[in-house]
């Protein structure tokens, strides 16, 4: 019987969505999420994730699909609660359903939205905040916008793409990419910046490449107009912006279409 | 020589603003800054701060003065710079500059603004939110607002104030409350409920004591006619409502003024 769920977690303290098998494995959040099924069902149970996020990434609405026992048990059990009361509180079920049998939370996924969380001071940081943004400083926000157009649409994005990879097609869509100021207590509203990527998939630290050369361009250091020549380079190298951290990201939402609906 | 201070914390990790003088005390918000102050000039330094905030409760905008010798090096230096160097990441100095020998951070205060955050989904708090909300469940956000005309004024609060006091005028004059819905990202818009309250001061717990009441009204096990009856018997066993959970507390602002100004 397969389920598929939503989960909501702050990365902070794990090394990415994916388990890593070795000795002393550090904490991540699929294994943190199959260690509460195993309370739950009793069962050693693999959960497949929609995206695998970063070390210190964060997710509003991750999503992911597993199997159990087809059990009357299972079928009338309140899931979301059943994990949480077994997780611990910076991973969160938002809602679990049954599933067709042939539901993969990766395969099935259509389009994903990350966002980028910039804070434009760079001497003061909100406590609160201090996991979820990255303070670059001050920001053109109109020269970062006036670069998002180009960035639209399908492109090689090989030069987005940081190494240890292994993907055939490095051509992705992206579909929708805005830039959101504020957002918050009316105290952040001048500070917070966010940018907001849907896109039909994400390579390897895309969405944190993109971060970066958009701060770049806010910057000054590079023109909208570079980015023809940096994707048709073709090599991570031809990008001189670096990575933007991984605390400023939250993985915000997978879209599966209405056919395969997972809330 | 007198400095005064802005400055923002997350409180989890603190057993709250003031310094507990025993053997082993617990980390402490101006323990910690007073380590900070050491750390940079080498003087033992008491800091005084505008609220004594509780355990857990965090702040956006709490202030503070302390004195520090006289010398040219103390007059030029970049304090906030200075003292964050030496402090956690839980706690940020926005700004510090200096204030009139006679500036005292508590005992100049016009008013204070607090925050209350109520999460009206009982099954589901964000992971990013969870130190900072009170997930009370839904709540009738008109019934609320109703009975806020009742509250603003001076009255004496003795019924919202917790034991272990010992306050010779427990009037405080309530001059704004009003309850905003949404903040944050537009995930958070239909269930997250922020509570503003502006008074010239605040008794021991009073503004979690007025969250607790006023969640009992959302909740319709208090109507807001119950108010009179309760602040009129001067005892806080009147008050059926516990007091609200600290996490979801946080001191927002500090007024001086035009003539006392702590930016």
């Amino acid at each position: 019987m397969r389920f598929k769920i939503r989960l909501a977690y702050e990365g902070t303290a794990y090394s990415g969505w994916q388990i890593q098998e070795k000795a002393n494995p550090p904490p991540t959040i699929q294994g943190a999420v199959e260690t509460a099924l195993f309370a739950v069902t009793g069962e050693k149970t693999r959960v497949f994730g929609a995206g695998r996020t970063d070390a210190g990434v964060h997710a509003h609405g991750q999503a992911a699909h597993f199997d159990v026992a087809d059990t009357e048990k299972h079928f009338y059990l309140d899931w979301a609660r059943a994990l949480n009361a077994h997780l611990p509180a910076d991973i969160r079920i938002i809602v679990a359903a049954p599933a067709r049998p042939d539901f993969n939370a990766r395969a099935d996924a259509l389009r994903k939205t990350y966002v980028y969380n910039f804070w434009l001071d760079r001497h003061f940081t909100p406590p609160m905040l201090r996991h979820f943004v990255w303070s670059c400083g001050k920001l053109d926000i109109e020269a970062m916008r006036a670069a998002l157009p180009a960035l639209l649409g399908e492109h090689d994005f090989t030069s987005f793409q940081n190494t240890g990879t292994n993907i055939k097609n490095p051509r992705r869509e992206i579909v929708d990419l805005r830039l959101k100021e504020g957002g918050g207590p009316e105290f952040y509203k001048p500070v917070l910046l966010c940018l907001h990527i849907t896109a039909t998939g994400f390579l390897k630290q895309m969405a944190r490449n993109i971060a970066g050369f958009l701060a770049f361009v806010g910057q000054g250091k590079l023109a909208g107009d570079d980015l023809e020549k940096i994707l048709a380079k073709g090599d991570r190298r031809a990008l001189p912006s670096p990575t933007a951290p991984a605390r400023g990201l939250a993985l915000a939402d997978i879209d599966y279409g209405k056919g395969k609906q997972c809330q």
